[in-house]
């Protein structure tokens, strides 16, 4: 799913070019080339076949939406791409889809596509808590005033609030960066037990997860824990990014004024105002978040293959990406060069306070920007 | 956000295309011409350049995508449309986005994509519950066994399950015909009170309601109570769908075989299995609603327009209407001809029972039917 | 489900009264009773039989914990009160549950809470709504600045805020009266059929409904818009107290302090803080709304008993009358004599415009007002 | 939250023990108790005022009711409790809360609950999936139909099924197991700078975490990525309870007939059914799990105390440990003495195959029971 009119917009547009149709195509043959290979490996297939195979899949012209009406009898995007790829390899075509079931290709596609997209999003959250950090450090001793419930509160510095953004943005990253690094491979043919690869199945799924960089791992048809720990740092993901971007809203008001986008916002009607359009987009698109993660946490995938959790998990699982995406690249915009005003924190401390006593503020800040990842 | 890749096989093809960015621009572009033309009927602005700018309007030349890359400065895309068709008007350009704010113009635009995609929402809802009536009608009399907790318990009939499907269809799309009857235009300013326009702002509100065939409304900026509503009718009815949708995917189940529908997905390596697979997708589709329509209910649209909470309802709102749009239609090609087998229906009955008293069954059956709106 | 320590603060003591497990039992006595005494309007059972089962019922001691362990082996708290009426009821206990299943019971039970607790939640959102009235006709012409994406925009009314509020739990608590008033009795027998009260099942759920207030309806075992659309209108009234409470923190702030709650919270540390207490608690009320709602919505109720979604409504939907009824009454109480300072909203907004134009904002708030049901 | 009436039914009761408002209690005081403690290890309280608070705290009487009723002004128990405490201690009163603010206390607390009622869960998780092992081994070569989409595919055993559903247990709880083992302590003063304790106000706080048995951690006021990674896999925890129990539930079906519980639950009008009643209710239970993580996950804690999402915790926090604690406890009942039926899976298999061949289903058994942590 893309939309160029909104996808800038709410951040998701360098996300969601590894997520649109043409990257689901182009992962779901590479993983049917990789099948291939993986079964000529151990001798399941010809060489010369797998070879052939690449070599037809290299040039085959999909057309995602013709691809998408032939999926509409079978009931996924699978059956009529092996069709097509036989159809192209020739005699070859005996060489694809070595008992393989279309959910083992849409669940290993699936995965490559989480790790190419997830790459764009940990990148965006890495440049976002390097930002705060940034930040943090250079802000390290500078007072402000906490507020608690809504209220002025005592002092801290802004240096230990940027050091919290950071601290949630690099944990948030830290645990995504661990459930990328451990993208498994599916391999389990018509019901799990390999049986059209036997003697070689195991083996089978383990070259295949070694040619496409992915973990070597036992079929998990319906056991989605992994795709629920997925969804899970995702969601958390977009939720450390939405904090700071609330905070930044918050401290932008006018009667605060305390901090500013490098590049508000105008308003054409309006030229005083200075929204901090990034901040914002950053909330609207963490949004979903939560509730997309749930979809993709309680699904019950009953017996061999679930009959509607597992298809309402592709639209789900792009889109919680394209969200946490999102948020993460226009919190980065947000926090890249955002403007800080000393004297205005200094000005509205003053309304209750007259000793800016910052307690253990700055030590604080230096710990959590010492034990960042 | 369109897929041509999975919109087909989830149901959501058809109603995508009154959600697309095009539908989109479309809609935009018809409410700043009906705002103009508002405008002049209230002399605020001449009728001669209302006309220029309806007929700039009616060949602006617009890209979503270049429209989507220019809304990221200002957080919408209103701002630079309101630029473009102002350009493209020359002079009467003076005459474009009189007195509103943007929210007004998106708001009203997505109360004029909701009318275009409900209409076929209701029609597909429509159509799955004449085919579930269809069978209640047909199959009034034939005996099956009522199956709680997952046990067979007692006799019943396929004629009163399948009238509780069309209940529920009903139930829902009733619902949701009550809300796209009333879609209230937005038309506030930049705070809610119409100031730009005094003294014709209320009289200008009515009238580009009534061009755009929305209900007449006070701004309603950060008063979202309608927005949950119409979210909550659209996941209802979604859930309407994935009901009826589970029965059939459990019934068509190998060892019970008491219903297929006309044209289940085959399997390439699999030639015996016959899989409900509109059904299946139907379910699918309607999963990711009602956790949609939490993040529209939920908003807490704060002050006189939410920094977030807002920009996150577009893309919610359409997925919305894709999800239960996508479930409607393909619960109602899994109904449309969905073949009924009396005989094991019967065979399976026999398992636990040997006299088949189904009590009230045909005359609640009827009362149903009887009810229907 | 209720909690001494943390109701009253999240606002839920009140509704909880009518939502425990003392309340769960009383229903269901109360349901047994009445079905007991429709029975033997239609000579079913005897009148006499139904006399002593209703006498046997009055002064029958039930021990919610001990029904509860009770429950465990059947699934339900039906099984075990049957026995124990039956038990209490003596020759008489032959007339105790006619042809009913647990589910009518339970069913018809929870109507009953609904109407119960709902009717403090409607008091709870109407007096929030006439302290918003209240506070919008006082302030009718108090200019503010408005706020958007938390900047300071153009001049509004207090009045015309508030008037928003107003309308919100208006269109709220009308949506949820309509459904308080047609909440539908259950009685449908073990498979939905009322063939073990046959011939006389349609007039014996109608009697039935008649005496416990509760409208007539087919059965509605596993078709549950009905459930769903309660679900909404309790999540979309949650929500509409958040909005409110919302501005009024923000508004509460110590750099705006527009307004205060009559009774803030104190701090033992931080002797000036005024914390908005009412309305952060019912913000923290109505925060699981629509995630309990989305879980009401999405059941999937499978063929004539749902395994597992039925049971899950039990917690799921009082715990939301709890939230519902407790965002409402913390709103209430913040509203109740919230103190509005009409220097400050002057000051505060002399820092972006010195010309308070209000434009329509008063006649939109009259508007509002008048359209009050 | 407790509910005598609903919580062993739906397995809660035991979790529910360790997460009533007497443990609250017991919690809070425990907390404020060690804190003393630590501050007199410091040097900031008098060890003779030390022993009087902890000796005046061990008999302290507090009624949870009258706890919450004094809670609602400041919007938290703990400034009654604090202030109770204090004047039970007498003079060394003066010793209490040092340098603390409520949310410490709080959090702190809730962090003990978590780790009290965190064991539970996890023994049970424990429970379930060592009888899911035991079936697993048992089975390992008890062939049986897989089904996909609902349908019969091929052969799978039932030893592989098993061993699935404890994999997914395993992965859950060891992901549980790791959050409980570094369940962090809460303590930064009114702005989470520590300034009432400077220079002691780290090594209070770490004294602190080693008196109650948890992580030292910097101030964590509004970084809720911990409590989002707690809720997350208490969710998945009970999405992998779920799955198993689905399985269950439809395996055990009267047209199925291959698993049964060992004690399922009767029917008083049906003699013939036996509702796995232990599995359906493990479904209930976890059916709310995602969506309260969600609340959860969702926060956007604002400034340095949110006004609203902190308070939401909670009890979304104990209710999804209860729904988490619930689903497991009734599941590890469902598969305790699991009752198998390898001749029925036999005769249903024959349905659409007569060569069993299972491929690598016992050497993938094999493999995911030696995996186990």
């Amino acid at each position: 799913m893309t939309s160029p009119l909104f996808d800038p917009l709410l951040g998701a547009d360098r996300v969601a070019e590894r997520l649109d149709d043409a990257s689901w195509v182009a992962a779901l043959v590479a993983v049917e080339v990789a099948l291939t290979a993986a079964a000529a490996e151990h001798g399941i297939v010809s060489a010369s076949d797998a070879e052939a195979v690449a070599e037809a899949a290299s040039s085959l012209p999909v057309d995602p939406a013709e691809l998408g009406r032939a999926a509409v009898e079978g009931g996924n995007p699978v059956i009529p791409l092996v069709r097509m790829l036989r159809a192209a390899a020739g005699p070859a075509g005996r060489a694809v889809h070595p008992g393989a079931t279309s959910q083992d290709i849409m669940d290993t596609a699936a995965m490559l596509l989480v790790g190419w997209a997830g790459e764009i999003v940990l990148d965006d959250l890495r440049g976002a808590a390097d930002a705060a950090a940034r930040l943090a450090a250079v802000h390290r001793d500078t007072p402000m005033i906490a507020r608690t419930l809504g209220q002025q509160a005592v002092p801290t510095t802004f240096g230990l609030v940027a050091a919290g953004w950071c601290a949630g943005l690099d944990r948030a990253r830290t645990a995504l960066a661990v459930e990328l690094a451990h993208l498994p491979v599916q391999l389990g043919g018509a019901a799990g037990t390999l049986a059209a690869l036997h003697p070689h199945g195991p083996a089978v799924a383990a070259s295949l997860a070694a040619r496409l960089g992915l973990s070597d791992a036992a079929p998990w048809h319906t056991e989605r824990t992994r795709i629920g720990a997925l969804a899970a740092v995702l969601a958390i993901a977009a939720s450390a990014c939405a904090t700071p971007a609330t905070d930044i809203v918050l401290l932008s008001g006018t009667e605060l004024g305390e901090v500013a986008e490098a590049a508000p916002g105008d308003s054409s009607s309006m030229p005083h105002k200075r929204n901090p359009i990034a901040a914002i987009t950053a909330r609207a698109a963490a949004r979903r978040a939560p509730a997309l993660a749930g979809v993709l946490i309680g699904g019950e995938h009953e017996h061999q293959r679930a009959a509607g959790a597992w298809h309402a998990e592709w639209q789900a699982l792009t889109d919680l990406l394209r969200a946490t995406g999102g948020a993460a690249a226009r919190l980065r915009t947000s926090l890249d060069g955002l403007v800080v005003d000393p004297e205005r924190m200094a000005a509205n401390m003053a309304l209750t306070t007259d000793e800016p006593t910052t307690g253990h503020a700055a030590e604080l800040c230096d710990r959590l920007l010492a034990a960042r990842p």
